[in-house]
């Protein structure tokens, strides 16, 4: 069934609100919901990827037995936010050697090659300063100076990370997300991202969690590789591929890239054409060729009148930060086209609120870009966003992923490589197509099963 | 004489506009001037200190003849940025070997503690990853990541800054401040701020320049030993700790850190109240205790309406940001008291534009601090602050400073330590003395000359 992802204080107000939002106007659409992190404080620097506790909910957002409420008859996944702590909470004043630091890694200091051989989104290196038990430490901080990463191979650290995962599976969440985590280990003398030691210690996670009954997912934004790689720890992975890939297609009408990806993917996937985060380009690299990057980055800027922001590393894009509708030019049948092939592929499709309602881009104020595609929706303007056509037709055919019996049967890839891209799922005589004309970008999707047949186009 | 310290776009609106405040509304107040940095962007990131072309003038501020002109019958100091060059530069483009790398300085590798002994006032550490000339480099960046430090004994940066020198030289100009040079030299092993090996670095700089008819004055904003220490490499440096101490003595009434300061104090000196950095508190360590630091701070905040801003680092307040007009709360007489203590201690006292006209602060945006005390005069918002009394007053005893010939003779502290606090300057029978009650900060200065005597209380 398809997952909705979304943050309780944006969509719905509280944990309750989300709640009687999915068992409301969208009920029966999703059979689980990514609840982004709902930890004090849900509004940090980070939007709640810096956590003072991990092992509270927010009291503005309710409770654990709402948490519970909202586990009871849907899947529910969770942020294991396993790379770093908050340098406010009370784990870092209290425990600080649970905290990695430059020497721990480096006990014989680094060379200017074992620097620069860090992966890291950012230009800096990850280190900051900090006093910490009475003494000045180099802390590793991968991301921002107040995000202090964990030694998870430190005992308390790792007692840490068993407590939020008990935690989170007393009350029935089913899937944890391993937030980051091609970053929590770092060897000398490596990447430090997602090496043999850090699958290592995946392994070690994955088996505890689920030995408490906990799927385990993970989030690797990199070369495509990375993830392929991944997906034989975890239970899933993202396929951020896909999204690039999707939009590619339906601009250029080109599904070579799309074909090739879906022939060598990982089956054990969750799909998402957005999230929280930006469009992830990186993804991309070797499935989509730079210069084909480069023009699906120029015409989401295009589609979206210019207000889409591109955050570049060297080599090139990383992300984009866009609403997919505007990402396709607010253009009902182009977005409808783009999530049925989202809906199609093989895998958990994830639909992030705000794709959801169609949602359009929020003005980039200069501080973080993803907040582009955070927008705060009133219960009001749900309302009013979930009575748009193109909504309301997104939410059948969510719907009908759901629900339709052909997605439990089996999955076949249309063998015409130059004509029609076919994706097809059946099961006895229930089936669900979709065919797309990649010239004209002409598509039709057709559901057949007991109740008859329905089709879109 | 008095010096003023100004942006010329922000006040004149280019060189020639600033020359003509100075030749015109100003005329006999200042015998030198400030011209805070007019390279090319002079509205770069840094406000000028990270100029794309160090050798040029901005062309919306004018030429280097009007430099040449503004340097006509009057001292004009100009900015060497010696640390440091953007990275947009021509120059870091075409000679990125003439940049500083980690590997220059630790070419076996840094450890920890090699690390935590940098001295800067930021958190993280200053290097920042590029690709020039070709190959990933681990730039060394003591500032912000696009400016880029000057490898100083590299003969291409020496060259270049030799070429700085002479253009500035070559256009009138009587003295270059160095600025922020005490980061100028990096020495494995040491705080790499003003080591033994920067003082070697800055005699050489200071030769050359003498040679070419320059003085030298350096900025150093740390704890007092430092400028003590430097004073002896260089022409002058400016005298920090006085505006912390001016602002206790005038807020409590105890003079008795000032009169210490001024028993310790290096005699080659600049003196400022103001200027368009912060109120440096991190100066005043030593001479004033951390707790009285805190009360200036505090007062400053009180006064100013809850608009300073202060800028803490580990250990304490570096700076704060705020007009000196509003530091004092707007008080003509406690104003008019702190100056006539900054025009009275001896050394050359540069008076900031923002100062000599009163200013009150700008709004905080959550950009760059220090723009609180950084506003744009339009010339009619310069003719109405002239029109005000406090600062006709203040004018009068600028130009009393500069030209009465009692400045030009000896300087004496009164000796009585509980009672009245005595500044006063005699030269034949010319004598300009400053009393001041510390108990109730009552004030008397006197200027007596071959014209008569002159009282302001």
């Amino acid at each position: 069934m398809v997952q909705l992802i979304a943050y309780a204080d944006r969509f719905g107000g509280s944990l309750r609100g989300l709640r009687d939002l999915l068992d409301g106007p969208l009920a029966g659409a999703f059979g689980g919901v990514h609840v982004l992190p709902f930890y004090p404080p849900f509004d940090g620097a980070d939007a709640g990827f810096d956590p003072d506790d991990h092992l509270a909910v927010d009291p503005r957002l309710g409770t654990w037995d709402d948490v519970a409420a909202l586990a009871r008859g849907r899947d529910v996944v969770a942020d294991l936010i396993v790379n770093h702590v908050s340098d406010r909470s009370a784990a870092f004043r209290d425990e600080p050697d649970m905290f990695l630091t430059f020497d721990r890694v480096f006990p014989d200091g680094a060379t200017a090659d074992d620097l620069l051989a860090i992966t890291r989104p950012r230009p800096g290196l990850p280190f900051t300063r900090a006093t910490a038990g009475g003494r000045q430490r180099l802390l590793w901080t991968t991301f921002t100076p107040h995000q202090v990463d964990l030694d998870v191979h430190h005992p308390t650290a790792r007692a840490y990370l068993s407590r939020v995962l008990r935690r989170l599976a007393g009350c029935g969440v089913r899937m944890v997300r391993l937030d980051a985590v091609g970053y929590t280990v770092k060897t000398a003398g490596t990447s430090c991202f997602l090496t043999p030691e850090t699958f290592a210690f995946v392994d070690d996670l994955a088996a505890e969690a689920r030995g408490l009954g906990l799927r385990v997912l993970a989030e690797v934004h990199a070369h495509h590789r990375f993830a392929v790689e991944a997906a034989a720890h975890v239970d899933r992975v993202y396929d951020f591929v896909l999204a690039p890939l999707v939009l590619h297609t339906v601009f250029t009408g080109d599904a070579g890239p799309l074909r090739r990806w879906l022939a060598m993917r990982p089956a054990n996937t969750v799909t998402v054409l957005d999230t929280h985060d930006g469009l992830g380009m990186v993804d991309a690299a070797g499935v989509l060729a730079p210069a084909q990057i480069e023009a699906v980055v120029e015409r989401i800027s295009a589609n979206s009148g210019g207000t889409s922001v591109a955050s570049r590393v060297p080599g090139g894009v990383y992300q984009v930060s866009c609403t997919s509708f505007d990402a396709l030019g607010r253009d009902d049948r182009a977005y409808l086209l783009a999530r049925l092939l989202h809906l199609f592929v093989p895998g958990v499709p994830q639909v992030y609120y705000v794709g959801l309602l169609a949602g359009r881009n929020a003005p980039f104020t200069g501080a973080d870009a993803r907040e582009i595609n955070r927008r705060r929706y009133t219960a009001e303007e749900v309302d009013d966003a979930l009575r748009q056509p193109v909504v309301a037709t997104l939410l059948e055919l969510v719907r009908l992923r759901s629900t339709h019996p052909a997605f439990a049967g089996e999955f076949a890839l249309g063998d015409d490589p130059d004509g029609e891209l076919l994706l097809a799922w059946r099961n006895g005589a229930a089936t669900a197509e979709l065919r797309v004309d990649p010239a004209d970008r002409a598509w039709r999707a057709t559901f057949t099963g007991a109740a008859g047949t329905l089709t879109y186009r």
